[in-house]
C-alpha cells in the first residue's frame, strides 16, 4: 500500500467518524431516543424532559465532558466491576502506548527513516522507509531498538503488576461490597445419580440431609427447559379442577417455594374426589419425569458452601458434582440440564466446530488481502488492468475497502463464538460470555493477526509460501510484520474509530426504535436496555494491543493511530457504559487474567519477533542480548500466576468464615436465609410469563395462577395435609432451619426491571 | 545392523542373564546374603536357618515358583499399592503385546517379508526385509497394517480402561483399610506469614483458635533443616544446668510433645535460679529463630483436615497455603522449610537444568550410534577401517556394545532426576520419587527413544539431517522408526533382560555385604532395606511399552524380545517385591496416571507415525482411515481423564464423613486423635539419635534426654509453671479437644524397623 491509498482511508475513516459523532451529539438530545441512548438511566426510572429548542439540532460535546469527569466510582455505580476492569484495560493501553510512541517517535522513527538499507529495494515504497526494514544490515542503530523494547517491556510489566494486583483487590472487595448474595450460601450440584425408586429430588435431599446435617437448609431441583411451560400448563389444570369441586371450600395450594422449588410436585390440593387425586398423582409422575439431574443446594453460612463446592462428594467423580453457583440472573437455566457426563464430548465437539470456523474463514482473509495486493493480481488476472488507470478507485480498493470487507466478515464471529460457549454448556451467562471472550480473542488474534500477515505474504509469492513450522513461522513473521503496518494502520481506522462511532451510534437500536415508533406507530418498546458485550470490545482493545506491541519498534507509525483509538475508545465507553448498559450479571474482574496472558503474549511475541530480526539484520549481539528479556518476561508471568490467579479461582475462607460471624452477631443471616430459598426461581428468571398473568383475568384475582405458580408462601399450607407418596416436609426445608423455624418469608419483591432482558 | 551382530548381541544377553540367574538361585540360599535377598522379611523377624547341605550349591528355580504362585493379596501385603500397580503395568504389558505378537507375527510379518518393496534399495540387509520398508508403495497389503492397528489400540484401550477402574478402585479402598493414618487427620500448612510480635507457632496457633475452633485440635511447629541437631544440644546443655542446681528436687520438664511439638521452647524448667531463667529464655530466643514459616496442625475429623487443605485461607494467596499432610514416615522433613514464595523459582531452574541435561546426553547417545553406525564413520576415520579385517569384533563393536554404553551411560540419571526433584521442594518422599518418575520417564522418551532414532540417522547422513518442524519430525520418523529396529532389540536384551539379572543379584548389596563382613570383619550392616526404586522401573517397563507399541507393525520382530522380558520382569519383581524391598511410604497408585498418559501417548505416537508412513507408501485411504483412529485414542483419553483422574486429585467427602461417624460411633476416634499429636516427630523421623540414647548412658536411665527430646506426657507439666512470654496451653492444645481432655497419651510405641532407612 502506498500513502495516497492510505491518506484515502484516513480521508474516509475520519470523515465518517467525525459524521457518526455529531450525528450522536445531536440524536441523543431527542426524545425519541431516550430509550436507544440512556437505556440504563430509563430503567432505574432517571428520565428527563427536553424542551424543543434550537440546541437540540446543534452537535455539542457536552457529552464528551461528562464521560471525561466521571469517577470510576461513577463507573463502578453504573457498570459494576467488570465495567471498571474493561476501562482499566483501555487505561492500561493509553499509558503504556504513550510511553511506546514517545520513545518511538524520537528515537525509532528517526532511524528507521536514515537507515538507507532499502536504497537496492526497488519496488519499496515510502511506507516501509518508516520500518526497521530501512536499517541497513550489521547496523549498531539496532541497539536503539534493543533498547526501546527493553524499556518498553519494562514499564509494561511493571504496569501490568499494579493493574493485577489493583484488579484482585477489587474482586476481594466485592465479596464484602455484596454480603447478601444468595449464590455465596448456594451450590449447584449436578450428575445427581439416577435411582428407580426416588426422584432426583429426594436423593438431593437425602444426601445432602445426611452428610450435611449442620448446615444444609434446602435445596431446588431443576426442571427441564421447555418443561416449566408444560409444567404451568398443567396448574392451571389442576386449577380449573379444583375451582371446579364445590363441595368444599377449596383452595388451590402449593407447598413453599412452588414449582420450581423443593417438591416435586406442582402443588397439591385437599380434594377429596378420587378423579382429581388421580389426576394428580399422574401430573406428580410426569414432573417427576421433567427433573433434571441438577439441583440447587443452599446453605447456611458462605463457608459452608464454599466448603461442599470445593470437595468432591463421592466415590465417582462424574456423580455429585458440585460448584459455587452463579448469581440468580446469571444463572443459564437450559444448560442446568446438560447431564454431566455428556459435558466433555460438547467441548470437544466445539473445540472441533471452533477449528473448522477458523480455517473457514481463511477465505475472507485471503480475499482481503487480494483486495490490497491488486497490483500482483493484474498478472494474474488481466481484466483487472482497467482499474489502475483510475488511481481513485485504486486508493479506495486498496487502502479503504479492504479493511472494510474484514471487519463486515468480523461482525458475525462474536455470535458464532457465543453459540459455541452456549453449546459447550456454560451454566451461567457470566461464564458464557467470558468463555466467548477467550474465543473470540484466540480467534482475532489467528485470523485478523496471523492469516492476514501470511496470507498477504502468499498472495505477494503467488501461492509459493509454504510454512511447515514454528521456526519458518516467526522467520516470516519478521519478515512480514514491518510490510503489512500500513494495512493494519487502515484496519485500526475502519474497525476501530468508526466501530468507536457506529458504538455510540447504536444504529441497530436507532432504526428499530424509529421503525418501530414512527413507522408501525406500535406502543410497546423495540429496544430493551442490553448488557455489554465484553466479548466483543475486550478482544478487540486486545488485539489492538497486539498490534501495538508488535509494531512498535518494527513500523512505530502505527501508534498515533492506536492512541487515537483508545483515547476515544476511554471516552465512549464511560458514556456507554453511564448511559446505555445494563448490568445483569457480573464476573467480578475476571477479564483481567485474559487480558493479562494476551498482553503477555503480545509482549513476548514482540520480543520473539525482534530478536530473530536482529539475527536475520546481523546483528548477533543485539538478538543475544534479546534472549534474557524473553526469559524476563517469562518468569514475571509466572510469578503474576501464583501471586494474584488463586484469587479469581478460589474464595478466601478466613474472609468468608469473618462475614459469617458478623452477619451471625448482627442477626442479618436470618434475613438473608429467608430470602434465601426464594431468591432461583425457574420461572421469573426463565422469563416466562406465569399464564393467569394478563391473558386470563377472568381467573379472579386472589387464587391466581400467578400466585400459584411463583410461590404460595402465605397460604395456609400448613393445615392442608396430603396423603401423596412424596416425603414429609423435613427432607426438603430441613427442620431446626431458620427458615423453617421462622414464620413463611413474605413473597418476593416486585423486580425492578420487569421488561429488561439480555440480547445476549 | 546385520544378523551375525544382533545374535553376537543375543547370545552374550542370554549368556550373561541365565548366568546371572543361576548364580543368584544359589546366592540367595547363602546364609551370608540372608540381609541382601530377604530384607524385608529379616526387618520383619521372619528369617529362617539354612543347614549346610549339597542343595545350597546348585541351582535352582524355586524362587520362581514361589513367585508365580504368589497372589495379588501376598504383594500387596509386602508391597502396598504401589507394588500390585507396578506388576499390574507389568500385566498389561504382557496381555497387549501378547495379543499385538499374535497379530503380527501371523499377519505382519509375513505381508513385510515378501513386501518386495527393498529388491530395487541396494544396501537394505536381512533384518530390514522384516519391517514395513520392504511393502511395496501403493501396496494393498498395507490396509493390514491399518487393520491391525485399529485391533491394537482397540484392546489397549479396553484393557487400560478396566485396570484404570481397577486401580482408581484400589485406591478409594486404601482410605478404607488405613483408617488410622494421621496423614488424614493433619495439614501442612506453608507461607505462615511474619509478624515481628509473635513467633511462627503462636501465628498459627491463633490462627486456627480463631477460624477453625470447632475443628482444630493443636499444631505443631517445623524447625530449620539443621536446627535440630542444635537443639538436642541446647536441650542437653540445659539438662546439665537442670540437674545441676541441687537445691529443689528439680526435674526436667518439657511441656506436651516437646520439642517437635507445638510449644516453641524445646522445654522448660521450675529452676528459679536467675542464671538458669536467663539461659533459659536465650533458648527460647534462639529456638524462635530457628522456626521455620511452615508447621503440620491437626483437626478432629478426616473430613475437617480435607476442607482445610482444599480451601484458600488468606485472601493473599501466598500466604497460609495448605495441603493434606503426607505420612508421617513420608515427610521430607528439610524441603518443608523452604519459604513458599520461593518455590516457583526452584521449579523453574529445575525445569531449566533438566533441558541443559537432556541436552548434553545428546553427546553419549550419538557416541552410541556411532559404535552401531561404524561402516559410516570408517569413512571419515580411516584408522577404524582395521576393525572390519576382524568380524567378531566388528559384531561386537555394533552389535553388543552400543547397547551397554547407553545402559551405562542411563544409570546416572535416576539419581539425578532424584536430585532435581528434592531440589524442586517436594514435601513428602512419594512425591518426591513420583516427580522423579515423571522427569526420567520424559527423559527416556526424548533421550532412549528419539534421540537415538534422529542421532543415528544424523550419523548416516554425516551431520545433513536437520529437523526444524514437527512434521518433519514425523516424517523422519515414519522413515527412521523401522531401520533402528535391530538397535531397540538390543538394547531391549541389554538393558531389559541383563538389567533383571541385576536386580536379582544386587551387585552393589552383595559386594558391599560381603566386603564389610569378609574382609573388613565388621559389625554393622552395609545394607540396609532398600524401598524399591520406582521412578527407574516404571519409567524402564514403560520405554519398553513405547517401543512395543511403535515397532508392533513397523518392525514387529521385536515383540518377541519385550515378551520375554516382560515374562521375566513379572517373576523377578514380584520376588523382589515379596523378599529384598522394604515398603517405607506409598502413593497410594499414583503411578498408575502416569503409566495411562504414557501409554496414550505411545499409541497416538504409533498411530500418527503410522498415517504418515501410509502416506509415504502411497496408501492415501489407509492413511486417512488411520485418523479417525487417532481421534479415538484422545476422546478417550478425555474420558478416562474425566472419569477416573479425580479419584487421584482428591479424596471423596462422603467417604470420608461416613468414616468419621463411624470411627466416633465405636469409640476408635478418640484412640486415634491420641496418637495423632505424637505422630510427626520430627527428631525421631529426621533420623537425628538423640544425644543421651547411646553415647551417653550415664546421665541415668529414668530422666534421659531421649525422653526428654520426644514426649513427655507422663511428667506432672501442669504443677510446673513458668512466666515465659509464651501463650497459654490452650492456644497450642486447644480446651476441649479429646486429646486435653483425656489423660495425656503414653510415650510412642518403640519403632518396628529402627534400623531401616531408605537410600534414595
Amino acid at each position: 500500500m502506498d500513502i495516497p491509498a492510505l491518506l484515502t482511508s484516513a480521508g474516509m475513516n475520519i470523515g465518517i467518524s467525525v459524521g457518526m459523532f455529531s450525528l450522536y451529539s445531536i440524536l441523543r438530545k431527542q426524545p425519541l431516543n431516550v430509550k436507544v441512548y440512556f437505556g440504563q438511566r430509563v430503567s432505574q426510572g432517571r428520565t428527563r424532559n427536553e424542551t424543543l429548542c434550537f440546541e437540540r439540532f446543534v452537535p455539542s460535546a457536552s457529552w464528551i465532558l461528562k464521560a471525561w469527569e466521571a469517577t470510576e466510582e461513577d463507573i463502578f455505580a453504573s457498570g459494576g466491576i467488570d465495567a471498571v476492569v474493561f476501562l482499566r484495560i483501555v487505561i492500561f493501553s493509553i499509558r503504556i502506548f504513550s510511553i511506546a510512541a514517545i520513545l518511538c517517535t524520537f528515537l525509532v522513527l528517526p532511524l528507521n527513516y536514515f537507515g538507507q538499507g532499502m536504497e537496492r529495494v526497488i519496488d519499496s515504497n515510502a511506507m516501509d522507509l518508516l520500518t526497521i526494514g530501512n536499517v541497513r544490515e550489521g547496523s549498531r542503530w539496532l541497539w536503539a531498538h534493543c533498547f526501546t523494547l527493553y524499556i518498553i517491556s519494562g514499564c509494561a510489566c511493571t504496569l501490568l503488576y499494579y493493574e493485577y494486583k489493583n484488579v484482585a483487590r477489587m474482586r476481594l472487595e466485592q465479596v464484602n461490597r455484596f454480603p447478601a448474595r444468595p449464590s455465596n450460601f448456594t451450590v449447584l450440584v449436578r450428575g445427581v445419580p439416577w435411582c428407580a425408586v426416588e426422584s432426583y429430588n429426594e436423593s438431593v435431599g437425602k444426601f445432602f440431609g445426611n452428610y450435611y446435617a449442620s448446615s444444609y437448609i434446602a435445596h431446588q431441583i431443576v426442571y427441564r427447559s421447555g418443561a416449566v411451560q408444560t409444567i404451568m400448563e398443567d396448574a392451571e389444570m389442576m386449577y380449573n379442577l379444583v375451582t371446579a369441586a364445590p363441595a368444599k371450600p377449596c383452595e388451590p395450594n402449593a407447598d413453599r417455594c412452588g414449582l420450581c422449588g423443593e417438591r416435586s410436585n406442582s402443588f397439591k390440593a385437599t380434594s377429596s374426589e378420587s378423579e382429581t387425586e388421580t389426576k394428580n398423582r399422574k401430573i406428580e409422575d410426569e414432573l417427576r419425569e421433567k427433573e433434571c439431574e441438577a439441583a440447587l443446594v443452599f446453605f447456611r453460612s458462605r463457608y459452608d458452601a464454599l466448603v461442599v463446592s470445593h470437595t468432591i462428594q463421592s466415590a465417582d467423580p462424574m456423580l455429585w458434582v458440585t460448584e459455587l453457583a452463579p448469581e440468580p440472573k446469571d444463572v443459564f437455566w437450559q444448560n442446568l440440564c446438560v447431564p454431566f457426563n455428556l459435558l466433555w464430548i460438547r467441548k470437544i465437539s466445539v473445540f472441533i466446530a471452533s477449528i473448522v470456523f477458523s480455517v473457514l474463514f481463511l477465505l475472507p482473509t485471503t480475499f482481503v488481502q487480494g483486495l490490497m495486493k491488486i497490483e500482483y493480481l493484474q498478472s494474474v488476472f488481466p481484466w483487472l488492468r482497467g482499474l489502475s488507470r483510475r488511481s481513485y478507485y485504486v486508493n479506495l480498493i486498496t487502502g479503504y475497502l479492504p479493511s472494510l470487507v474484514l471487519t463486515v466478515f468480523l461482525i458475525i464471529v462474536p455470535p458464532t463464538m457465543m453459540l459455541f460457549s452456549t453449546l459447550e454448556g456454560a451454566v451461567s451467562r457470566s461464564t458464557r460470555k467470558r468463555s466467548a471472550c477467550v474465543k473470540v480473542l484466540i480467534f482475532m488474534f489467528w485470523n485478523v493477526y496471523f492469516s492476514n500477515i501470511l496470507s498477504g505474504s502468499w498472495i505477494e509469492r503467488m501461492g509459493k509460501l509454504t510454512v511447515t513450522s514454528p521456526r519458518d513461522m516467526i522467520t516470516l513473521l519478521a519478515e512480514l510484520i514491518p510490510r503489512q503496518a500500513s494495512f493494519f494502520m487502515t484496519y485500526v481506522m475502519t474497525s476501530g474509530w468508526s466501530g468507536l462511532g457506529c458504538e455510540l451510534l447504536q444504529p441497530v437500536g436507532l432504526l428499530g426504535n424509529w421503525l418501530f415508533k414512527c413507522v408501525l406507530q406500535k406502543e410497546e418498546e423495540f429496544c430493551r436496555p442490553v448488557t455489554f458485550s465484553y466479548h466483543t470490545e475486550v478482544s478487540r482493545v486486545l488485539l489492538f494491543g497486539l498490534l501495538g506491541f508488535t509494531f512498535c519498534i518494527l513500523a512505530p507509525l502505527i501508534l498515533p493511530f492506536l492512541l487515537v483509538y483508545f483515547f476515544f475508545a476511554f471516552l465512549v465507553y464511560r458514556n456507554q457504559i453511564m448511559n446505555v448498559y445494563f448490568v445483569k450479571y457480573q464476573t467480578d474482574g475476571s477479564y483481567w487474567p485474559l487480558a493479562h496472558n494476551a498482553t503477555i503474549f503480545s509482549l513476548i511475541l514482540t520480543q520473539v519477533v525482534a530478536a530473530v530480526l536482529f539475527g536475520m539484520k546481523k546483528s548477533s549481539s543485539a538478538s543475544t542480548f534479546t534472549i534474557p528479556l524473553i526469559i524476563l518476561t517469562a518468569l514475571f508471568n509466572v510469578f503474576c500466576k501464583n501471586r494474584f490467579l488463586p484469587v479469581f479461582k478460589n474464595r478466601a475462607a478466613k474472609v468468608l468464615i469473618e462475614m459469617d460471624r458478623d452477619d451471625e452477631r448482627s442477626g442479618k443471616l436470618e434475613e438473608i436465609l429467608e430470602k434465601l430459598t426464594t431468591a432461583y426461581n425457574q420461572f421469573e428468571l426463565c422469563g416466562v410469563e406465569p399464564p393467569g398473568k394478563e391473558e386470563k383475568p377472568k381467573k379472579g384475582s386472589n387464587g391466581s395462577l400467578e400466585d400459584l405458580a411463583i410461590v404460595k408462601t402465605g397460604s395456609p399450607s400448613a393445615e392442608v395435609v396430603v396423603n401423596g407418596g412424596s416425603p414429609p416436609a423435613e427432607v426438603v426445608v430441613k427442620s431446626g432451619s431458620p427458615s423453617a423455624e421462622l414464620p413463611p418469608p413474605p413473597p418476593p419483591p416486585p423486580e425492578p426491571e420487569p421488561n429488561i432482558v439480555s440480547i445476549n
